[in-house]
C-alpha cells in the first residue's frame, strides 16, 4: 500500500490565546509566572474574559510538529478534538490553511474546545494556563483506521497519555498503524509527563515506538539518570531511532550503532523557545520520509528549531523548506 | 612483564619563558599578536635579552602531560631532549621535581635548550615564539627501549613529527612498545601539525595508534572535513580509542561501538585554555591505566582540562587526585 500522508499526527488540539499583561494581573488571577499549570473549564472562562487584546493562534505539540512539516512542503494529517465553538472552529480553519488535513468531526456537546492562555509580562516571561476541554473527548471512533494506515509515520504525543479516553484512541491508531508495517513516532513532551507516565513509556519503548524524540530533561527523567551520557547508553542496543536533543548543545541521532552528533544550528538571538521540539521534530520527520539519512534528518531538526525560536509563537513564520534548501538540506 | 609505569611521554622539551609586554614590544620585535611562530636560535637570544622580568617554567605538551598523571599519582617518565645549559637542567630539575622520570641524557653541544617565549600583552593576549633548538637532537640512541616497554601507555605527541631526527627516535619506542604488547597513545598536537603530516598520520591511524586525542579541529583537519560529525563517523569502525575534544561542548569518546557523550565540566571562568588538551589526556591515560571504564576516562579528562583553563599556565595548580575524588571519579 502506497502512502497517502508522509506523517499522521496525533495530539491534543489546542488554541493559544496570547496576552500582554502587567505583573499585577498575574497577581490578581494567581497565577505563578513562567510555568504551566492546567485549569478546568470555569477558570478559562473567567481567565479569557479579564485577558484584554488577546491574539489567539493554532497550538498543541503534534498540531505545531505538522505545521512545522507543511512548511517544508510534506504531506501530513492532524487527529486531535475540538468542539463546534468558536476556537474549535478557528483551530480547524487555522490547521487547513497550512495544507494539513484534518477530518476529525467536532464534538456537537461537552466541554469547550481546549485553549492554552498565555500571558506575557513586559520581561517576555510566559505564564500558561492550560485547560484540555474537548480534547479529553478524542474517542476510539474518531479514529480512520485505512487514514492512519495510509502515513508513512505515525507520531504521537506523550501529552496524550494524561487522557484516558484519548490514551485508547491512540492505541487503536497504533494498532492501525503497526499492521500496515508503518512507523510509530512519539514524542515524550515533556519531563512531569514522564514521570507521570515512566512504566508506560518503558513498555511503550519495548516493541511499539520505532522513533523517540525527546530533549535531554525528559529522558533523563525517563531513566532516572543524572548524565546525558547516562540517557544515551540505554539507546545502544535499542531497536528504534532516537532523536535526542539538547539545546544549544545540538542533538544526537542514533539507531543502534549508527550515531551522528549534530550542533546546534546557529542562531542570532534566542526570542521564545516554544516549539523547539516540535519543529524539531517536524523537520526530522519530514526527512526520515524524504529518504534522507539519520544525520541529515538531525540537522534538518536543528535548522527547523533554529528557526523558530528566533521569533515569538511556536510555529514556523520563515518557510523550512527555503531555509532548508539555503542550507543545502535538501 | 609487569609494567613500572603508567605512561611514557614522548614529547618536545621546552621551556616557558613568559614576560608581561606592550604592544609597543611585539611591534619592535614583529612579533604576530596571538600566533605561535617558529624562530631560530639567534631571534630566541635577541628576545630572551629583551624580555624584562620573565618566569620560566617547564613546558611542552606531552611534558605537561606527564605533569598532569602526576598531579593524579600516577607513575610517569617523560623522554625529550634538552641541552646541558641554564635553561636544560632547570627544565630537568622542574620535571623530576614533580615526581616524573627523566633520564635522557643532556645534549653536551649543539644548539640549545628549547624555549618558547610567551609575551603577554595588558589584553591577555599570549604571542608565542618557539625555539625547538635542542629537541632536534633527539636521537634513537636516547630511547632506552627496556624502560619504554615498561610503561602501560607510549603517549607520543604529533608536533616530533616536525623532527626528522627525533622521528626516528619516536619509531624506535613505538617498536618497542608494540613488541611488549604496550599500548600508543597519540595527540595530533594542533590543526598545522596535522596538515603538514596528514598522509603519515594517517597511516599510523590504520594500526599503530591505539589511543587518539584529537580536539574537533585537529580531527576536521585530519579528515579534511566540515562537521564534528563527519570526523566522528571516521572512527565508527576503527579499532582504536578516539577521544574527541570539543571545548565547551565537552567530548566524544568512542571505541567502535562503544560510544560516550560527555559534557564539559562547568569552569566559573575560563582564564587562559593553553595546557587543555595537555590535561585532559593526562587524565584521560589515567583513568585508563587504572582500569576505568571509557566514560569516566572521558569525565577525568574534562576534570583536568576545566582545571588548567581556570587559571594561567599549562600544568595543574591544584591536586586533581583530590579534585577528581571530591567529583566521585577516584
Amino acid at each position: 500500500m502506497t502512502s497517502s500522508f508522509d506523517v499522521a499526527g496525533l495530539g491534543n488540539a489546542i488554541v493559544d490565546v496570547i496576552a500582554p499583561v502587567d505583573d499585577a494581573f498575574l497577581l490578581k488571577h494567581q497565577i505563578a509566572k513562567g510555568t504551566m499549570t492546567l485549569i478546568d473549564e470555569f477558570r478559562a472562562t473567567q481567565l479569557y474574559e479579564a485577558l484584554n487584546t488577546t491574539a489567539e493562534t493554532g497550538g498543541g505539540s503534534a498540531a505545531n510538529t505538522m505545521a512545522g512539516l507543511a512548511s517544508l512542503g510534506g504531506n501530513g494529517m492532524f487527529v486531535g478534538k475540538v468542539k463546534r465553538d468558536r476556537l474549535g472552529t478557528s483551530f480547524s480553519q487555522s490547521v487547513k490553511d497550512i495544507g494539513v488535513t484534518f477530518r476529525v468531526p467536532f464534538a456537537e456537546d461537552g466541554p469547550s474546545t481546549a485553549s492554552c492562555m498565555i500571558a506575557v509580562t513586559p520581561d517576555g516571561q510566559r505564564s500558561m494556563s492550560t485547560y484540555l476541554g474537548a480534547c479529553r473527548e478524542l474517542k476510539p471512533s474518531d479514529i480512520d483506521e485505512t487514514e492512519i494506515a495510509s502515513a508513512q509515520v505515525v507520531y504521537v504525543e506523550g501529552y496524550l497519555w494524561d487522557l484516558p479516553d484519548a490514551k485508547s484512541a491512540i492505541r487503536k491508531a497504533m494498532a492501525a498503524a503497526k499492521k500496515a508495517g508503518r512507523k510509530i513516532a512519539f514524542t515524550l513532551s515533556d519531563p512531569f509527563c514522564v514521570s507521570r507516565w515512566r512504566a508506560e513509556f518503558l513498555e511503550l519503548l519495548k516493541s511499539d515506538i520505532d522513533i523517540l524524540f525527546a530533549n535531554e530533561e525528559e529522558a533523563k527523567s525517563l531513566y532516572e539518570v543524572e548524565t546525558f551520557d547516562d540517557v544515551f547508553q540505554h539507546f545502544h542496543n535499542w531497536h528504534g531511532i532516537a532523536a535526542l536533543t539538547r539545546s544549544e548543545k545540538g542533538c544526537v541521532v542514533a539507531q543502534r550503532h549508527d550515531v551522528h552528533v549534530i550542533d546546534a544550528h546557529p542562531v542570532a538571538k534566542v526570542v521564545d523557545t516554544t516549539g523547539a521540539g516540535d519543529q524539531y521534530a517536524a523537520a526530522f520527520l519530514y526527512g526520515l520520509t524524504h529518504g534522507k539519512h539519520l544525520a541529515d534528518c538531525g540537522r534538518l531538526g536543528s535548522l527547523a528549531a533554529a528557526e523558530v525560536i528566533s521569533h515569538y509563537g511556536a510555529r514556523p513564520e520563515t518557510s523550512l523548506k527555503a531555509l532548508a534548501k539555503d542550507a543545502g538540506l535538501l
